[in-house]
């Protein structure tokens, strides 16, 4: 008989938005929660009997009634606490992972009711509980970033297929997708995530950059050098080219002045960068 | 025989990035151009007759080239600078339509050729030109406002498939789909924007709302009180539901406090708000 | 004051599955239903009083229950259905407009009750009723067709922007986006559909295309052809540029094998073909 | 210092249409590829030396010359012959990774030379090589499947959360997200995936589901049951809910007739079923 392996059911995309009020000053905390369970399966998989089945809908409304009883802070924090409740509330569940996606909303104007949301990043985070330990790994995307100059690229190797143009001046542009894996489940998330983002944005900006790889590694070692409570950085970049359009045809010269920003195919830089001492990731990325 | 009845070709969404360097603080504009052009297109519907036809590529090559020659300033007047060109070069083309969306961009920090994509609103705008008149439509897209109180939603028609209770304090939120169609082609552009952005956020944040149409004309009304050039707005607003979540199953209230955000159906309030001496629309918004 | 310019209101994309018996052979039917009501709305839109309103939501039950009392048979029935039920029921609606896209199932394998979701095209119709007459448009979108040769482009206008070779033997393709206005509203929906749907897909197959308006003029024509109850056609094709990929440099030929499927830009063909004695289009196309 | 660990660059969804003629019935085969390469990276990460990158450009010049010079038969042979060629041809280079997807056509009428996109499924696999092993993983995505009954959900926990009712009869639906692990790379590619989806599709069908979970492991078993090259089945299934409309209030009843298929949250079953003998998987799923 066929063997069941890794396993595991949730809801996914749970969308809540929580509303504090402070006076007149409201808050609010828009997020999607997508909950997955695992542990004693694999009777509902060769049977269909669903006697170890906390259903999918019973994980949406502890969303919702969780954002109400202990509201909404930093969504680490909130995904920790569903993840260890799912472990510690059911006997046939023995490891809860929980990831949440935040939407930045600033206010409107001076009016304490009214919010725009707010565009770049998107906040996101992934909690780990098997019942004894939890991971936490926290990280943004769609985070859109671009350098007009102090990028070049050139030395590579050319074999038979070779046609690119070597370059000491392009544009440099990317959507950063990043994570970063905290050594425990402690941390000032909020305070974390400011100096992580903010350690991105500045390593793009200062290195000078001979390949994205060597931008990638940069700012993996910033947010390590920033965060004290980070051990491991993964970072996916797509190398969104900026073509320079000849307008030799045209009788014109193009000094890094106008481009096409292609939509595929695209480059796409993927690396990890790590604490020499960081310790196992466990079930952290997954 | 059939007849030909009104048609437009052209080269949509041309990605066009304009870098502009003043010294060590440089500037970029990025832009998707859309061209569409009429005039003697017969012969190329019945017999495949390309002698009238201008290729869509080279109506490409001229938004790139054209980014080069002119620059790039506000995007209603490179619209129109491309319109005329259009009509003007070509004996056989008698009316064009450009069509532009701009994407904004920040500073990265303090360096110059850093830059990090600005989320909130995309900027539209679409000229018209028929080798005497010109008209131009400004916009933005995917501005999204929400309010959580000083809306409410009663006193509607019941009929025998009303369900919906009466609510005295709701979420209002939607996603800004807005055009204002300017009295003249010639316009303090970047300000008329400023000031209908502003305009159409303000009379969101401010207006007490019984209905959702009631906030749309509200935002329509304010933006023509607050730009002398505009004769006439559009808005799209989908009443993007954000449902009370009922938590008495788990013994919990719901002060407006915990809320789904749904996906679909939406609401869908759309609305024209004009001036009593508006002049006649043309193709303006075709 | 700002004169109220049109306007309409109404919920947009009610996802409505409609399951029928007869016996073990079960039938599907999987739309998305967006409707626009339009009338006395004057002070809904002045005050926000609603006496004039029939909520959104109520629009979303009745879809919902005309589903169940009448069945869904073709989507422009269904659809007048609705549109004349809003209008004849409630004295505020003066004008309802009603939108349907219809995805299309197969049967999976010899069972009455599994289906597969077939893909290519997107089936779809507008209905307009004013309290007196109706107007139906049909449609289909997302019907993507590629021809390998039979097509040329060539002895186009050149400008000093035109860097484009002329081709005697081009790929050909595109995803049409067509919607045909039917004469009256009584006709054999399904029918007219399949007879559409056959012409566009034989006309740009059969014809040999010198351009893409061409096509587009010969597909609108044959479904005219073919149509008796259609009296005008109205197709939006975008030019899926399949380029030749320039191989020379690693000594390979390249006749009409390889091509990059670019995305953007993209030509766009838009047009109209009409019978001469079509009645007025009056709302049909809004 | 910090440590890099693993990484990967490449050239991702290169858009690459094969056409083949024989006489007048030519054949095309659509595909994306993504190819991802690793080796000797320290360097180019740590300072931006390039000697050991084949750039990304050259990967996408790759993949077109070859679809020329070898043409392209099953997508698990063309995405097996990149990866050997780039860990082959450069010392740098010990590992690469190429991810394809196909897009199927269908003939246009009885023309040899015109197609119609076909909907359902895309063809997927990847394939993974380091210099002496291979692995070969295919798979399909985007096969949209339901059930108008035989689907039961009861018996299941009950929390202080869950509300949901149990039920006898239910629609169930899911778009199909799998890929199978062959034993070797050496297999007729396209009689494998011509049994697996028809092992997916008929398991679907044919088995009578009491939960997801135990459709799902349904559907890999019977996958291991007709493709004997395979060892390992990986399912992502999301519950496409269909929610049964209360029309009580409109005096209708509902016996599984009309149903609101909704977007988000959606449940999300994940699960893999192997053979007990299945050898390592080693890169295989990366």
């Amino acid at each position: 008989m066929p063997v069941l392996g890794p396993n595991r059911y949730g809801k996914a995309e749970t969308r809540v938005v929580r509303v504090t009020r402070h006076g007149d000053a409201h808050r609010i905390k828009d997020l999607t929660v997508s909950t997955s369970l695992s542990g004693d399966m694999t009777e509902v998989h060769i049977s269909g009997n669903n006697a170890a089945v906390l259903p999918t809908d019973t994980q949406k409304n502890t969303v919702f009634a969780f954002a109400k009883k202990h509201g909404v802070g930093a969504i680490e924090e909130f995904a920790l606490l569903l993840a260890r409740h799912f472990v510690d509330s059911q006997p046939t569940i023995h490891h809860a992972r929980v990831a949440i996606e935040e939407y930045a909303w600033e206010r409107n104007g001076g009016f304490g009711h009214s919010f725009v949301r707010a565009g770049r990043e998107i906040r996101t985070c992934v909690a780990h509980y098997d019942g004894t330990r939890s991971w936490v790994v926290s990280g943004l995307r769609d985070l859109v970033v671009l350098n007009t100059t102090n990028s070049e690229f050139w030395g590579f190797v050319k074999d038979e297929y070779t046609t690119l143009e070597e370059t000491r001046d392009r544009v440099l542009a990317t959507a950063v997708d990043a994570a970063w894996r905290h050594v425990d489940a402690s941390q000032d998330w909020d305070k974390a995530y400011e100096n992580a983002r903010g350690a991105l944005l500045a390593a793009f900006a200062d290195t000078y950059s001979l390949s994205l790889q060597q931008t990638l590694y940069a700012m993996g070692s910033r947010v390590l050098a920033e965060c004290p409570g980070v051990c491991e950085v993964r970072l996916s970049l797509p190398n969104k080219h900026h073509f320079l359009v000849d307008l030799a045809p045209f009788g014109l010269d193009n000094d890094n002045e106008v481009f096409f920003a292609a939509d595929r195919p695209y480059g796409l830089i993927e690396g990890t960068v790590l604490r020499e001492d960081a310790p196992d990731a466990g079930p952290a990325w997954e």
